[in-house]
């Protein structure tokens, strides 16, 4: 059995994945990725994902440079979700939030308001040109 | 505004929900909440997610014993993943998987092939009675 069959894809031929950060372990970001996104991430040691708003694969850094390498690919036990272990490049510390921060999630809920509470590590204006 | 609904639900009421272990910082397990989940959680402190497959609320380790503690709740930047921070009760090292083990994220790729690679800390048949 080819391990592209082993994924439970869902109806539109998606599997959800999360980007996990080596050593710090901090959660950067969530994405989906088609059979075609997961093998190219394979062939590649690359994330590449598939953008559901674009309709197309996305080389994770394709156009910010913020490449993530990946070091380990999980995949759970239901096998419909992938967890990836990258190292975030292109920017120390790694920045992997296309608002320039370093995670995706810097809204913190607190009492019943949500707040910002990651810094804004370089401007996104000039992450994408 | 409520901050529910600051959330981007999908058309199915739903959000995907990443939880990750306080401290470890291992990922244990994803799944979805609905609105009333979300709500829940926050007011009684402990995950509860929203079961797809039993289509209704799920209260993590309502049978298990393997409740969540949740220490942090967070939102991404597209506001349409939460990311759970929780202290895995009721068994040291904490269980998250059905399967017994620790995380659900198990099965890694070596080569072309998915290996297990985390032990069954207990046997499902005891946590299920």
């Amino acid at each position: 059995m080819d391990w592209l069959d082993k994924v439970a894809w869902t109806a539109d031929g998606l599997v959800p994945v999360i980007a996990q950060e080596l050593g710090s372990k901090d959660v950067l970001m969530f994405a989906w990725m088609n059979r075609e996104a997961l093998a190219r991430t394979v062939e590649l040691g690359e994330a590449v994902y598939f953008s559901r708003s674009r309709a197309r694969l996305w080389h994770k850094g394709e156009e910010s440079g913020h490449v993530q390498k990946v070091h380990d690919i999980r995949l759970d036990c239901d096998e419909d979700v992938i967890l990836l272990t990258v190292e975030q490049r292109g920017h120390e510390p790694g920045i992997a939030c296309h608002t320039g921060r370093h995670s995706c999630f810097f809204q913190r809920l607190e009492g019943d308001e949500w707040h910002s509470v990651e810094p804004v590590l370089k401007d996104p204006k000039s992450i994408y040109r």
